[in-house]
């Protein structure tokens, strides 16, 4: 039995636009556009070429139910509901959270170039995926992107034992001389809850420090969420802290539901999302030439590099820069994709009726 | 000797009137002409009279022997050297880094108040305090306030041993319907290096886990960075991700010095700290009515106070929260002041001639 478990957690390689074709006809027939339902795969193709396999394939079956349930509307007419020269708020109407956060990061990235900084909130959305997706389109275009989302409740506030807050993420993305930004993507809490689901797709536990039960205390079941536990926020106080901030940012900011309103055992799971995204874009061209910005942020990765090395390291990394290198070897050799999360995936095409691509 | 060291460690309660006007006395005769004086004072008691005693009194001492060395320019005349309608750049010209963090943050917030989103970056400057004090100064006015600077090298990047970053804070104060702002105020390291400080001064041993020996090993000593030791960042890779953000908006971006440019070892101490500091101020009524802004994040803190408690929990805080507390106990009773740090201060008032209060 125990070489079956790990042959099962063995991930299949996958050419990285066999994943792309196969998730955009997925979505398509889920009720998304096609050139929408593109867009939307090539974020989540880009999360699994970057190593964040927790916000590629792995949660396009969640998508894919939500968006045949109509509790996502793979249809919806955006709008921009207020609109200053630097600042607006967008009314996803319960649209694809993907479509969402690239209406939100073009519009902001747009206002930016032209006032210097930006900002934009979108309410009324869904999971977006990786938030690095949205500020790196800004570094692509010489800003500093920040992004940040609310999400589903999975974390207690800082001495509680009630999830109140979602594991919201924040990223900065910002353009470096080399060939890709700086990237810091963090959840504010010690493991986002994919990596947990990960862990429940391969039967595994969870190591101590990633989750607490109902009573408040350590855990490794890989479950716990389901179980009346509660993720473990970073450095205690200050993970609690940055998912506030997020809570207000994104979800209360944006007139969308945030905090306990987003408990699924409040709501049962049978109601649209309703989370809201942030961002920020900023043209460091207006502070200081851009060749000369980038080449001094390319100075400090220098310094970092230059770091006398700790016992058994033997690269000092920029933030970011461990999945870019994660990116080109999946672009070359294909994205590694669990055979369980490959399974539910063709489930799913078959009842819609797509052709699962024959891999491995 | 037990006893002695204890009573030593008793701190002296003092007004804060009375504090302020000393701290006054003391920069004015370093060289800061009055009505600035008073600015920074005010910065001072305010760290002081919300618990955050590293910022307070115990840097004066720092700062007054810097500023009688001519490595502040007590008097610089600050400039404002790049300005769109949203975003600007001052050159801070080696002063006072709290004045030059005020006018930051004014600049910032009467951007904002026009635009709807403002950044400022002020570089060549010296340490400015708690970042919350000028985050704080944009929730007063309704905006949304962030505020963060880089710092003399403390921490070695993640996998490194040599100190290249500084323990930077970053801040978020959000306006409420309450008395008091949301104020998240974190620095990047598990603890700020003024803690180990205020460790050394009180003779005291540090706990494992708040900094690393030269070899990258847990030490207990309070001393750790002056003896090649370094921070620990706050949850690994982000903490450290956290810290070369900071860097890079408040340092690159600012013409000042960056990472192991910073470096005490590398420079020496008898040159100017040219760091810089980065603002944004954001005013949520161009996306929302104020009240109903400030009506919403209220119910996100009472989702928060409901939250079932945890073992020998009493009550959950929202951010910035137990500083308040602490605030309104020390502006009844007095700050509370440790006497080395007291005497510290009473060698260079009488060096200054400046009369020292009489207290306790």
């Amino acid at each position: 039995m125990e070489a079956k478990v790990e042959s099962e957690a063995v991930p299949i390689l996958i050419p990285w636009q066999t994943l792309k074709a196969y998730e955009t006809d997925l979505l398509e027939k889920a009720g998304v556009p096609r050139p929408d339902a593109e867009r939307v795969a090539e974020t989540l193709v880009n999360s699994d070429l970057r190593g964040v396999y927790s916000h590629g394939i792995q949660n396009l079956g969640n998508y894919l139910t939500r968006l045949r349930a109509g509790l996502i509307d793979g249809k919806a007419r955006m709008e921009v509901v207020r609109e200053t020269p630097s600042a607006a708020l967008i009314d996803a109407k319960n649209g694809v959270g993907q479509l969402a956060g690239l209406m939100g990061m073009e519009l902001c990235i747009k206002k930016a170039k032209g006032a210097g900084i930006a900002t934009v909130a979108v309410g009324h959305s869904n999971h977006y995926g990786a938030a690095a997706y949205y500020a790196i389109m800004a570094a692509k275009e010489g800003l500093i992107g920040y992004s940040t989302t609310n999400a589903g409740c999975t974390l207690a506030p800082f001495g509680g034992l009630t999830k109140s807050l979602g594991n919201d993420p924040l990223c900065w993305a910002i353009p470096s001389g080399g060939k890709y930004p700086v990237v810091l993507d963090m959840a504010t809490t010690v493991v986002a809850a994919g990596k947990l689901n990960i862990a429940a797709n391969k039967g595994e536990d969870i190591p101590f420090g990633w989750a607490i039960d109902s009573e408040g205390d350590p855990t490794h079941d890989a479950r716990a969420l389901a179980h009346g536990g509660s993720l473990v926020p970073v450095a205690g106080p200050k993970g609690y802290g940055l998912s506030v901030i997020a809570e207000i940012l994104c979800g209360v900011m944006s007139y969308s539901s945030f905090g306990t309103l987003l408990s699924g055992e409040r709501r049962g799971q049978n109601v649209p999302l309703d989370i809201g995204h942030f961002f920020i874009a900023l043209d460091p061209s207006v502070l200081m030439p851009p060749d000369e910005f980038k080449q001094r942020v390319d100075t400090l990765a220098q310094q970092m590099k230059s770091s006398r090395l700790a016992k058994g390291v033997s690269k000092i990394y920029m933030p970011g820069e461990p999945e870019w290198e994660k990116y080109e070897t999946n672009m070359a050799n294909g994205v590694p994709v669990l055979p369980k999360v490959w399974e539910n995936s063709a489930k799913i095409a078959a009842e819609l009726g797509v052709k699962v691509p024959s891999v491995g």
